[in-house]
């Protein structure tokens, strides 16, 4: 459960787990492949998919636009196994490193962050791929 | 400007760059140390943070708990100086490759990031340092 009593130092330094849910409940979930390093995917969890996350090993998510509980990998079989939970200062946001059973993203390329968006040109023409 | 009119496969592999902001007007952002590819901080971005990030090539964000743009490092020096934006699948959230001019975290730690939670632990005793 949130704890929003907790006093500000003992958020950032103490052993206590405090989650600080946004209003609409959520916290910011950033998920990177424990072996590359390389962020796969970007997503919120309420209380209940942070839970599920913690008891199954997997990772869950909430799903805004669906508004509902959202096991990451449920359709394409491409779970994302947790190996550490990080926390930051404030507890209002997790990065994971998982290990990814395939490819993260729906369009099938290793990481929802598959394109660049350079700084100057005009947003009709702003983005290209990524160059590894 | 947000383009939500855009047609989803368009936004997933095109060349534009129509960014979809949630309801409070924001996208997430993820930065990480261009070097060693550690995340430092998990924030959030309106569209004038993103256009001064762009156009200055240090990284802003938008103060949820202030409600007030801020420049990272306005206060410390310590700013993030943006060496590449990547955009997701959907256009919600970047993650930002940066230099950062010293220790990101505003308690002194170089990033945010520098506790672990116990996945099967009480919440009273889930965290303890990263270990490196």
């Amino acid at each position: 459960m949130a704890d929003d009593t907790l006093p500000s130092k003992d958020r950032e330094t103490g052993p206590v787990f405090a989650p600080k849910y946004d209003e609409s409940g959520l916290l910011t979930a950033v998920v990177l492949d424990a072996g590359t390093r390389e962020v796969l995917v970007v997503a919120f969890m309420n209380a209940d998919a942070l839970e599920r996350t913690r008891a199954t090993g997997r990772v869950h998510f909430w799903s805004r636009s669906r508004q509902s509980l959202w096991l990451k990998g449920e359709t394409s079989g491409n779970y994302l196994t947790v190996q550490e939970i990080r926390v930051d200062c404030d507890q209002d946001a997790l990065v994971i490193h998982a290990q990814p059973a395939g490819p993260t993203c729906h369009t099938g390329a290793t990481s929802c962050f598959y394109r660049v968006l350079d700084r100057a040109a005009d947003d009709g023409e702003a983005l290209s791929p990524v160059k590894h």
